[in-house]
Order: structure tokens, then sequence, then C-alpha cells
């Protein structure tokens, strides 16, 4: 999709590993266009960086003079444009002195990439979440708790006093895609469909018992070959059974903490269920204009004075 | 791999989903020939089945008379060549009364399928390892404890007076594959190479803290983007971590328990490694010629007069 606007202010950009991107902002930071394509950073090599990023905003750029780009995401990974290199927690989630300026030929170009973070121990990285929790900062500076950015790879992240001080990734959303669309579980859940009590029994389970998930598995296959399981019955159990083990293990980020849930709709409701069964009341925000926030605050601290 | 015998008395068909294996068996019992192909299941419409064979025994078919094949495996399965229907346990592994008589227009065939076998609650099914199991039994009728039978999709088998009393079934070798092959992990985890100290390491943990498993996962990556982990030490974790939550939720099949693994040798001593750091003292046997001993008790049922 791309809408033709006036030239951009400046054009703020989320890169992952699937997909780019990109929106034309106004001198009023709102956004005056936006497009977005399939040249994720896992498609390109070096070089098709800013060829891909033009082709989607070569016509917000003004001719006459240089437009900044403020990028968040895998593009900063050691294989994208640019290495943007991990900034240590604990620390601020934005620091305009660690983004990285990427190389650019065409002259309306000026490109800077916003670096992940890192934890030594237990070692863990992020990469495009700092940006969004930059951005749920700008809206609620004084936040003391606990952020859960669940998806492929779910983040746990303590905040306090306006740094990141812990995270914790959790494999969840890449496990239940492997095995709902490429484990012999392909053939008992169906990739559309759900059921709320399948799906809140199964969590139940996996938190009072996270030792038994090994066993739990294969049991929707079998439950399928022997008593008829419905494939929406199905699917909901094998996600409470991996969002359990995960709320298990997560069980010291978000026990007796306030926390927010940063993500889709669809993904972020089953998060605030599960952990509103078990007695928190964490609030809930969607990601994207998340994204947006924290790529304008990154913009607005490159126009800061140095301090 | 064909080496063209005489006719056979009859022969065995171990018919897995990837893969069809034939023996030649002489009237004293000895495997007089062999034959494989990448014909397994699940590649085979119910017409294919036949022809399939046939492009492997023919040679060894006499002219004049019926030669009796005896199958085990996911042949018999709802999307084989002809169901042969689970049979629940408690039960003996094998029942010639339960054996399924698959079509064939080849006037010089008589095939016969043997059942899996299910439980009830939980909900599980076997098949192909009851005629492993059968097979073990025929040298050791007498055994009274547990089977660990490792693979894709592991198997625990509570055995006692000649029968298979429960048994749980892991999905560990199916998500050690996705997750090595297909995830993020790929990055971080080698094809091959291997890690005893990163093994039992991992292992303990996973044992000590099962509920942590879905924080472990992704330490690996980590470690290996901001520390170096070594490859084949990453292998070796993910290994370790995935098999010591098998253990963990397998704990009331083997605690206290006479156990024998049986499966390949690189697996097995895995498992047996595992075991024994927990104080089991495992039996280790190879699973190909336990296959061939079930395949022949199942073909010496077929020969006993009707009780």
């Amino acid at each position: 999709m791309s809408v033709p606007p006036s030239s951009a202010a400046w054009i703020a950009v989320d890169w992952g590993t699937t997909h780019l991107r990109a929106w034309a902002m106004d001198t009023a930071g709102a956004v005056s266009a936006a497009a977005s394509s399939d040249d994720g950073m896992g498609r390109l090599s070096r070089d098709g960086f800013e060829p891909a990023l033009l082709a989607l905003i070569d016509g917000w750029l003004a001719p006459d003079r240089v437009t900044p780009v403020v990028v968040c995401g895998m593009a900063g990974s050691r294989q994208g444009w640019v290495e943007a290199l991990y900034r240590g927690v604990p620390c601020t989630p934005l620091d305009s002195g660690g983004f990285a300026s990427a190389p650019c030929r065409d002259p309306r170009l000026q490109v800077r990439i916003i670096p992940g973070l890192k934890q030594a121990t237990p070692a863990d990285v992020m990469r495009g979440e700092e940006t969004q929790i930059a951005g749920f900062l700008a809206g609620d500076p004084e936040f003391d708790g606990v952020l859960c950015l669940p998806g492929t790879h779910s983040k746990w992240v303590r905040i306090s006093a306006g740094e990141v001080v812990s995270f914790q990734t959790f494999m969840t959303g890449e496990m239940f895609a492997l095995l709902a669309d490429h484990s012999v579980l392909r053939h008992s859940v169906t990739t559309e469909g759900w059921d709320d009590a399948a799906f809140a029994a199964a969590l139940d389970d996996a938190l009072s018992r996270p030792d038994r998930i090994a066993a739990r598995l294969f049991t929707l296959r079998a439950e399928t070959l022997l008593q008829g399981l419905a494939p929406e019955a199905a699917r909901a159990r094998l996600s409470g059974a991996l969002i359990g083990i995960e709320l298990a293990a997560a069980r010291p980020y978000w026990l007796g903490q306030a926390v927010a849930i940063i993500g889709a709709k669809g993904i972020g409701a089953a998060y605030a269920t599960a952990l509103g069964r078990q007695g928190a009341a964490p609030r809930l925000l969607e990601g994207d204009p998340l994204t947006l926030a924290g790529l304008s605050a990154a913009q607005a601290s490159l126009k800061e004075p140095a301090r």
C-alpha cells in the first residue's frame, strides 16, 4: 500500500525479519503516509537494503534536502544493513548515542538504526522490542512494573525508573507454529478456530504441573485418533499448554507486579486471559502504535542538543 | 540394497512413515536377503502399497505358491494400506487374531499387518513399537519392568506378566528436529558434533527444574550471539534439555524399575547416560534385531493351531 504525500519531515521504519514497514511523518509528528513490503531482513543481502527502502519511500523524499530515516528491528542485526551493537541492560530503551548510521548512496537519505538490548546473565537479546518499550514509556514515563510482549519470541521486561532492568525471552510463538504446522500435531490442530474452555483448562494444567509438558503434547494426537478431539479444541489446548509453561517460568516477572501486555489483539487477549486467571490485572496495549511512538521518541532524541 | 536369494519361506516387513524395509526369511528362521526403499507410508496412496512392496520382494517370491508376508508399522494406520485396528492395553504386544489382511492382486502374496496398541486414559497410541516389544519379550519372557524406546516419538512402556500394562509417548525426537533444523536455534546448533559435559549439565538442570524449559531454549541463541557458544555444545544442551524434561515427566515409569532401552546406538546411549546419572542401570538393546524378532514371533503365532 502507498499513498503519495508531500515530502516527509522524516520517515519511521520498522524492519523485521519478514516485513518492512515505513511511515512518512509530517512536521507536527503525524503520519502522512504508510507503506509496507515483504522485503524483510531475511531475504536481503547487505546491498539490498537501500533499494528495498527506496522502493517504498522514494516518493516521500524531497529532492533538495536530506530526509532523516529512523529504523528499528532486524535491519540492525549482524546479518542486516549495518550492525547496531546491542546495549547492555540496565539501561534506557533508547540512547541516540548508540544509533548506527547505515551507508547510503542516495544523498537524500540519512538512515540511523536503533540498537537492540542485551543481558549478560542469563544471556538474552532483543531487537525491535526496545523501541516499543520506549514508545510505552513515552506515554507512561513513571511506569514501574513488567511489560509482556507476546509473539514469535515473547519477551518479559522489568522496568524501573525509565530503564530496562532485566528481561527474558520465550520461544512460545515459534514453538506453537512449529508444532501446529510441522509436527505430527498438524493432523490434529486447525489453522483457525478456538475453544475458550479448552484453552483455560490446558493453561491451568500447564501452570500447575509445568514439568509434565513433554507428556501433554502427543496426547492431543492420540485423543484425535481415539476420541475425535475437535481440532479447534486441540489448537486451544496446544496454545494453553505452551503459554502455561511460559507463565510458569516467567512467574518471578509477573507475580505481584503491575503488568502491561503489548501485542497484537488476538495473542494479547490470550495472554491477558491467562494472567487474569492467575489473579493479575494486566493492561493491554496494541503494539503498532507503540512502535511508532518509540520511533518518534528516537527521532526527537536526535534533534535534542548534545548534553 | 538387494541380494537375490532363492525363494523365501516368508517375508518380514517394517513399513514406517518414511521407509520400507523387507527381509527374506528361510525355513530355519534366518535372514537370507534384505532390501529397503524410501516408499514409506507417507508418500503412498492406498493403491501404491502392493507395487511398492513388489518392487522390493518380487525376486523372493516362488512362482507356484503363496508366500506369507508379515508387516508392522504405519502401513496399518488409517492412512495406510489397510487399517489394522488398535488393540487396547493391558494386552500382550501381539495377538494373531488382530492381524489385518491387506488386499493383494498378486496371487503369490498373503499380507498380514500387525495392529498397534491404544490406551484410553491418558489417551495414547503406538504402531510398530508393539512388534519390538514382542521381540524383546521373545528373548526375555519373564521381564517385569519398563521399556524405553527413544526416537521421533519416544515411548515408555510398563511390562508385566508378558503384557503391556500402560505406556506414554513423548515427542522429544520430533521437537529436537524442529528446533534444531527449523527454529531460530538452527543458527546456533550444529547438525553434527557433541559435547558430553554440556549434555550432562543441561540434562541435570532440566531434570531438577523442568518447569523452566520454556526459558532455556532462547538462551542458546543469546549465548551464541553474546558469548560465542560452540555449536556442538548448543546441540548437546538442546538434546539434554529435551531429554531432561522427558525423563522428568516419565519419572513414574523409570524410578525404582528395571529399565531396558531399545533404540539405535547414538540415541540409545544418550538415554542410557541420562538414566545412569539418575541412578538407574538400564540395559541397552538395538532396535532392529528386536523388530525382526517380533515379526518372527508374529509369523510363528500364525502357524500355531487355533486354541
